[in-house]
Parts: C-alpha cells; structure tokens; sequence
C-alpha cells in the first residue's frame, strides 16, 4: 500500500511555502511572496493556487501558519500581526472551499517539530523537544504519540521559560525573565547595539564575532547559555530522547554555547540528553503540516 | 457493566498503603510500616500481604514506588536509599508471584500526579501538570490521556527547573541552580538554621511563621515565589488546563507566595493559569497506582 499523497503549506508573514509530501518525504515545493498585506482571503485564494499548481491529487492539506489554533474550534486565535486580518480565520474551511480537499492546520513552530520529532533529527524516539530560535524562540513536544498544544494551543512556547540571566527583562510577550529576552536574534542585536551604539541586526553580530569581535562573541556565548539553561529545565521535566535545535537564529556558536549550559544543568541521573541540530531544514514545517494531516485522516477528524 | 476493582498499593521508605478501587475511587484502605531495612524481598512480601488482607477480588495491582521506572523494561532504577535494595527490583513481577495478579509499577509523584489528574483536582481536564512538594519537589504531566515517562521514567521532575532564585545553591539532584535546592521542605530549614543559628524542620518553620517570626515568614515566601516562577516556566511550554500542588510541604504560605510570583512570569496569552491544591489527600497515590493498573489491562500490556 503506498502511503497517501499529502499537500502541505508553510504560510509566514514574508513568504508562503506549498509541497506535495508522501510518507514524509518532499516530492515536489514552490515557494511565493506571501499577499499578507492584503488579508486573510487573498492569503488562502494565493496558497490554494500554489497548492494547485503543484498538480497530483492530494487527499488533504495540512498547513503550519503563524499564531495560536484553537484546539476545539481550529480557528486562529492570538494571530500575528504579519497578516492582516489572520485571527479568528478558518484555514481548513477556507481550503476546502478552495481545492475540496479536507484540512487541518496548525501553528508554524509545532509543523516544525512535528516534521523533526517524526521525520526528522527526532526520527522514531518517542518523546522529542524542537526548538526554533528565531525572531523569536518557540518550539513544540511530541510526546506519546502525539504533538502537545495544550488547553489554548500555545503548548511549545520553550522561548518563555524563566532564566537567571534575562531577570527583569521585558519578554516580547508581555512578562519579563524568559530566556526569549535574551537569546533571541533580536534581543543578542539589541544587546550589541546598548553595549556599542551601532545598530545592526543578529546575521552582523555573528559576522563579527567570527571576525574576532569580543563583544559580538560574549553576547552569543551568554546568549546561548541562557538558552542551555532553559533547554535543562525542560530535560528535566520531560525527559526527552532528544532536543532539536533549528531557526534562522540557531546558529552554530549559540549552539556551542548552549550545549555546556545544558549539560550543567540537566539532572545527572538522566544522562546525556542528545541536543541537536534539525535535520529538515526549510521543510520542517511542511513535513510536519502534511503529518498533521494524515493524523487527522487517521483519526476521522477530517474526512474526503 | 461495574468498573473492575483493582488492588492499589503506595510503597514509601516509611510506610506502605494499600487498598481497593474502583472508578477512582478508594472502598477499602490499610496502611503499615514498610520494614524497608529488610530488602525488597521483605517489602514486596509486606505489600501483598496488606493486599491480601483487603479481601475481594481485583483483577489486577497497581503500584507507586520510590524510584524510576525503566519505561522499557518495568524495572526500577535509580532507586531510593530509603528501602534496601531497591534497585532492579521487578514489583509487578514480584506482586504476580505472591498474588496470582496482573501489575504495573510507577514512580510514586507520578502516581499522584495521574491521581490528581485523573480522579482528582485534574478530573476531566486534558493536559494537568501535578507538583508534590516534600523533601524534595516532584510531579508529573499528564497529557493526551497519557502520564508521560519520558526515556528514563524521569519525567515530571519539576523540582529540577533552574530559577533566578537558585543560582549557584547545590540541588540534591547533583546538579546546581534548580528550584529544589530552595523551595523543597529541607531547603527552608536549612536556610532558616543559616539564617538563625537554630536547628529546625519545615513544620518548625511554618509554626514560626505563623507565630509571626519575620524570617521564618521571608524564607516560606521567597520559596513560595521561586516556585512559582519555574511553574509558569512549565505553564509556558505546556499550556497545561491546571497545575495541581499536592506534598506535605505544599504549606498554604508557600502556596499564597507562588501564586503572584506564577501569575506575573506566565505568558499573558495563556490567561489565568488555575494553581490549585491538590484534592486526594494521601490516596492520591493510590487512585493515580490504580489507573496505571486499569490502562495497562485495557492495552492489553498486561493479562490475567
């Protein structure tokens, strides 16, 4: 029996991502300009017609899209502002109105550690963190079988774990203290620019520190040990088979940083706890997004 | 169709409960000394004889045992100091020999933890954190109607969450940093001694506290807040329904301190988070044994 044809959408703020995907493999993607600015309908009319262009005949669609779903409606709620009128959206319904094909959808970040816990560095281990650092630092847990999204289908938020090293500093969420407030790509270039007045963004702090700047290297190796220190605390807590780090903003000097934070302060009876890089690259998200929805065929939570 | 009655034992380094349940709920319980210098040979003999001593006829034993669980093999690892060879041990195999019973053996946090989540504070909530506090801190998360383990039976061990508060003071986990090593029972004696010169346990320090000694009142409040803060952490990541504070050193001083310091590091999209006291008292265990028991007969891992 071969595995069913499955078509997948990455929508972000800058760019819409659609894939044919098949046992968790990427068959065939485009990639386009997402309309955001033009609101929710010419958003889903432009991911359907990249999903039509892609051609085969699909069973359903599953799509990762920036915010939270909520787990009894699946519509959008706390949605970014990156998209105009993107909250309180029916993805699937809109979809199915569009392409007759059935759907599901869920947040950006857990389509990528659905896509690495199952098909990726988390590969066939039962209970796997992903990480993505970026704008900001968010991430999922798959566990039993099953990616966690919690009562309001914000579960995975790794960003907004408390460390010693952000006290008293305002989150992007709201509160203050999270390790997102200092090892997020915006906060280490914003760290750089208090300490030298020059602006830059994160990709020339890390061209510096490899340049030899001392002050762009100690900002990623705080950054990165806060981000260790955080990653422990969870360890802790769930004790993963492994920790999958990827994101725009993971690059390799946190992750050197990191991993002795990590190592200080995960609880020695769990031994080494694997901390890794992501393996999907790019397609994370949509490998994860077409898992989600031959889970909900599987499950008759979505039918033809 | 009635509910099968299952046999539930609570084994600790001090004392040993058992008893009938059916539906969560207990019908029949003894308690005894655990003669844990004898070995386990002594202790599982013990156990059976107070299941026995219940009469009836359960289909099948849960138990909750200090240690970790080998999720693998159902072996205990990592086990206690406090029951003599304890490490290794096959409870449920040992209970099948003396009782003619099919078992399961869990952690005893997260026995109170599927306890809780199950049949008590969690009662038909899908994702339940429970936290008991002691002389140590632990828990569990139940989520996707399954308790997690995690690669080693560790999971759930909130107490091990690093906190602002902590830096640098020595956990009993080997490690250092972790909300443990000033929120657990002994961490506030033994603050409170350095403090004063004066050797106490927690229930001395509650007893002052409440008699009005302002550093005994300091103390139970800077705990109170370090827990609070690593909960949110784990509120954060899990967007749990409820998190369910249980233990006997889950003092109300130290739960009035957590709540604000909980509330002010919880990501405000999440909205009220509910931190509640945990609702079975000392059956807790024991319900959460007999769940395992009643799932383990209902996938089939274990037979009559």
């Amino acid at each position: 029996m071969t595995a069913p044809l499955l078509a997948a959408l990455d929508i972000g703020g800058t760019k819409t991502a659609a894939a044919l995907v098949r046992a968790g493999a990427v068959l065939t993607r485009t990639r386009a300009a997402t309309p955001a600015r033009d609101g929710a309908t010419a958003v889903l009319d432009h991911a359907a017609a990249l999903v039509r262009s892609l051609g085969g005949e699909p069973v359903a669609v599953g799509v990762g899209a920036p915010g939270l779903v909520d787990p009894a409606t699946g519509l959008l709620t706390a949605a970014t502002s990156s998209i105009s009128d993107w909250s309180g959206v029916d993805v699937p319904g809109g979809l199915r109105d569009r392409l007759d094909l059935p759907g599901v959808v869920l947040n950006d970040v857990q389509a990528f550690t659905l896509g690495e816990a199952v098909h990726g560095a988390g590969r066939g281990l039962p209970t796997v963190v992903g990480v993505a650092v970026g704008t900001g630092i968010g991430g999922g847990v798959h566990a039993a079988g099953t990616l966690l999204t919690g009562r309001s289908g914000a579960a995975g938020h790794v960003g907004h774990l408390p460390v010693p090293q952000a006290v008293g500093r305002p989150c992007p969420c709201g509160a203050t203290g999270h390790v997102e407030a200092v090892a997020a790509g915006p906060a280490v270039a914003a760290a750089y620019t208090a300490r030298t007045g020059e602006p830059v963004d994160l990709p020339e702090v890390v061209r510096r520190a490899r340049a030899g700047d001392e002050i762009a290297r100690a900002l990623l190796a705080d950054a990165g040990a806060a981000l260790g220190t955080a990653l422990a605390g969870l360890a802790n807590v769930l004790d993963p088979d492994r920790i999958v780090v990827g994101g725009g903003a993971a690059v390799p000097e946190l992750l050197a940083a990191a991993a002795p934070a990590f190592a200080a302060a995960c609880m020695p009876v769990l031994g080494p706890v694997p901390l890794v890089p992501a393996a999907l690259g790019a397609d994370a998200a949509l490998v994860g997004a077409a898992e989600a929805a031959l889970r909900a065929l599987g499950s008759g939570a979505v039918t033809r």
